[in-house]
């Protein structure tokens, strides 16, 4: 069996040390202060570790099952969820207009790592639903907003997100899920949905689905899509729950991993619903919540690394094995802890450097959208948008790695199911995958993001490093582990964006050919960014004189390691991406 | 469902393009001809795609159950044991004296990886078998040859190795399980083993386990422990099954994977036993077999890597979403096929690249074990020795990879159970733990493999390399695509042995922090080779006119891909060892 620790520790590092995010200017962020958010975190951080992470094993063994058409979910999800929705979790980055209690996203992000770390798949059914509820306050009427927020921000509804049918996933044009216009102004929904996440459950009252679907008129493709509200129940005009809707769940997917979360197959014959927000602009709405979306997938990829990697600590630490090669480190015993070898060491500093990087990476994301929508900071609001990609599909390919590194800690009892860490590596497994695949994600990047305004955002991320370099001339250890190597990888992105441009018009092959290789790229210098701010702001925690000289020296010391062990990985990268088209697309398709 | 194909045409060319095995003058060898070892891989890839493949589904659907101490396995899967065993498969590499086929092991390896990529956990039962029958072979006296060894070449009696304690698994020092000496000349057995492959099920008539325990006189660690036959039946005179023996199936272990093959706690409570080999020397009678039995693991890396790697292909030929970049390449349908994406064929020819390669490095591995066993050639042992955790260890972190990338080309379905991918993935993953976890791997190859004879065999490979470089000095092709890069990577891989050897003896954690880096970057090297061979055998067939031209242009395009886009990763690696143990040293064990 694993445990969960809360991070609030690191947490707070990231909030205060690194971001110092009491001090800034933003509506929401004055109350922030240490003790404050110590407060919430900790609140929080209990809730995972006693509640959510006992059940994580429980859900996976026992999965969700479909009972006469009701998903039944794992014994305690459901006292626990009453739990998080009476602690007003649900609630935390919600607008108090209709319930919620106004914090900032970066601290809705802070919880939420807890939560998705201590079991994701339970985790998952308050964030579809924080997604549906963000949907139709960005979206909606006045009158929907107050028929389904309060009740959403409560997670007494919860919400879903059906975009994906079987014959049509990233390709959203493909299509067939029609909306018929009715005289009343709603619309008859049918089709077939799949791989919907907390499609159906047994822990709220009504289900909100949010459904893609073709009405008349739109012209073909991803233009003729438009955004339905279709409540498992409808809801009647006082707000109480009426006649059940003509959806239903078809079947239940086995899966990989996430087994307490239930992945519908979702039947729509001819079930009511709303459209929400512009007709035919369906594509545009689902847009707009993207940014939060995904940088809560690439969450899940660290969270679950965490907890990894907390359990590979303990185990690498408590497992008798071998003796040190510079002399036996517990003498008494019959072998030394695997922590002594170097070897363990190497791979856990690997999972520490990703985690605690990562962290750092999607709290300043979050933060930017804290600046784009607190404070209309449309410079923010462009760089995030370029840091989205690189975020979901970078943090969670390195989550995944990380959390199969732990599972190596083991050895054998690593592949047994009892001991949980298997779990972690197929719960990870996913991330790479749904919100958009990662190679989409890298498309996203090199075929969208890179080009946009100009390269505006490209060239003000790269200032910033440029910047963030000279702002430690002076510091001989800073420059030498961080700000060197630094500047090396910057380089190396700057070279691989250029040849991308050179090659974009006449060859747009070879820089797709390259485009995920680019978004690790980008991924290991952001988190040499990272590295290089968290280590600042260490070594100025030290100088000031603080208690917690361990706790800022450690951090100062794995950022050492990821400048040196990590970032060399940008060469390869880079040497990967000049490498072309050509050897990638040399073969006909007969030929594979 | 997944389906399988045989890869005979690619196995040929190994065999004969690239090893040209019909022409060597070892014993055995001669028979080898084209047609000969085209019939017998046309016969086993028949019984892998038909009768096996359609079994690894169900193997992992059902697993194996334990009724009243019996191990019952999925259904089918005795009966396709039967048609493996009277089609003589399991005696194809095994001594006639003993109902063998006499084949070389280069053969049994080739039949081998079909029947691994086909259904990795079915072909664990005969391939325990056959790492038994080796140690009996090789350590037994003529009266346990004549005994066990007719009937587990027939595998009408299944074999085991049984190492690993609940509190030892690398550390085999630690070992608890007693062994007896009676009157009679036989042992008493007693203790615990975990992790027992195939410890017990019901496809034949008696299991024969082989068991590490400690006999009294031996000494403290490994120097105490002695290898012992322990059979389920004790065998009478006759050779006709006796009573049961005392030993019995504690529990069955659910697993990440590999559902199909029993993994047994194997309780001995006084079970009687006979001596193997020299008594105090059973770690010396099992690393004879090491070799062997680890590049039967790294096959399975390749192997199952294989099989989702042909699944992905057949996937992106079918799924039809997005459209090309270039221009429509399927415009009467609703979309492109998958395969037109370059990233979809990043991730494609990572795979094949990956495999093809490493089928190659096995394949030449096993023939270096047909020189050292049939022709006593020492300097083949030395150099497979040393190459031999490279095999096991990057060869199965690889495959592992390249089953999560085929995973990763089915988008959301390849998260789904029923798809089959998963299991890929799944039962990928035990390959790099058992056998020896990687990191072990790289231990041993650093540790002891790189120093022995004085570095003599490393030299030899950095010598065969230096010559394959020459030999192509006139051909321009290969020299630009395959020998310059391969020169790099190689220079790459001496410096940092030379590093190693520098710090070695005043900083051994430094050669330690870097042994798993150094285990990657000689696998590279050694692919890097590989392709260079095959580049310049597929040219020699085109040169001389082939009427296959498709297959070997295609050969040397993947090969070009491999030195274009994974050879790069030396540098990586090369950068990570020289940044030393400080980095990864750095915290003390409460710091994590």
């Amino acid at each position: 069996m694993t445990t969960y620790t809360a991070p609030v520790r690191d947490l707070q590092f990231v909030l205060h040390d690194l971001l110092d995010i009491s001090t800034l200017d933003l509506p929401g962020y004055g109350d922030l202060d240490r003790e404050f958010t110590e407060a919430v975190l900790d609140a929080a951080g209990k809730l995972a570790s006693e509640v959510l992470a006992p059940l994580n094993g429980v859900g996976d063994r026992q999965g969700c099952r479909l009972e006469n058409g009701v998903v039944r979910t794992p014994d305690g999800f459901k006292a626990a969820f009453d739990q998080m929705r009476d602690g007003g979790w649900t609630a935390l980055d919600c607008d108090p207009e209709y319930g919620g209690q106004g914090m900032p996203y970066v601290m809705g992000l802070s919880a939420g790592e807890m939560f998705s770390g201590s079991n994701m798949a339970f985790a998952m059914y308050p964030g579809l639903t924080h997604g549906a509820y963000s949907a139709i306050h960005a979206h909606g009427t006045d009158a929907q907003k107050a028929t389904y927020l309060p009740r959403m921000v409560s997670c007494e509804w919860t919400g879903t997100m059906n975009l994906t049918e079987p014959h049509a996933g990233t390709d959203l044009g493909l299509l067939r899920t029609k909306a018929e216009p009715q005289d009343d102004g709603s619309y008859l929904i049918t089709g077939q949905k799949i791989f919907i996440s907390a499609g159906d459950h047994d822990m709220a009252d009504n289900v909100i689905h949010l459904v893609l679907a073709k009405a008349p008129g739109g012209g073909e493709g991803t233009r003729g899509i438009s955004l339905f509200i279709v409540p498992k129940f409808l809801v009647n005009d006082d707000g109480s729950l009426g006649e059940r809707n003509a959806v239903s769940v078809g079947n239940l997917e086995e899966k990989m991993g996430i087994h307490g979360n239930a992945t519908c197959v979702m039947n729509y014959d001819g079930a009511r619903g709303w459209l929400l927000g512009e007709l035919h602009k369906g594509m545009r709405a689902m847009f707009t919540m993207m940014n939060e979306a995904r940088i809560g997938v690439g969450l899940q990829g660290y969270a679950v690394a965490e907890a990894a990697y907390q359990n590979a600590v303990a185990y690498a630490r408590d497992r008798l094995q071998g003796r040190a090669v510079t002399g036996d480190a517990n003498p008494a015993g019959p072998a030394d802890p695997l922590i002594v070898h170097p070897d363990i060491r190497r791979n856990l500093m690997d999972q520490k450097s990703f985690v605690e990087g990562a962290r750092a990476l999607a709290t300043w994301c979050a933060h930017l959208i804290d600046r784009s929508h607190l404070a209309q900071d449309a410079d923010a609001e462009a760089l995030v948008s370029l840091l989205t990609p690189v975020v979901k599909g970078f943090l969670t390919d390195k989550g995944f790695e990380t959390a199969v590194q732990a599972q190596q800690v083991f050895g054998g009892h690593g592949y047994i199911e009892e001991q949980g860490m298997s779990q972690f590596t197929r719960d990870a497994r996913i991330a790479m995958i749904y919100e958009g695949a990662n190679g989409v994600q890298a498309l996203d990047l090199v075929g969208r993001k890179l080009a946009a305004e100009g390269g505006k955002p490209i060239m003000a991320f790269f200032e910033m490093i440029k910047a963030e370099i000279k702002a430690h001339d002076t510091d001989e250890d800073l420059k030498t582990s961080f700000c060197d190597p630094l500047k090396t990888a910057s380089k190396d992105l700057q070279t691989a964006a250029m040849f991308f441009m050179e090659q974009g018009m006449k060859n747009p092959n070879a820089a797709l050919s390259g485009s995920y290789d680019f978004m690790h790229l980008f991924g290991h210098v952001a988190l040499g960014l990272m590295w290089t701010r968290m280590a600042a702001a260490a070594g100025k925690a030290l100088a000031e004189g603080t208690g917690d000289r361990s706790f800022y020296e450690a951090k100062i010391a794995t950022g050492r390691y990821y400048m040196a062990r990590q970032l060399p990985m940008t060469g390869a990268h880079l040497a990967r991406i000049r490498s072309g088209a050509e050897p990638v697309m040399a073969l006909d398709a007969g030929q594979f």
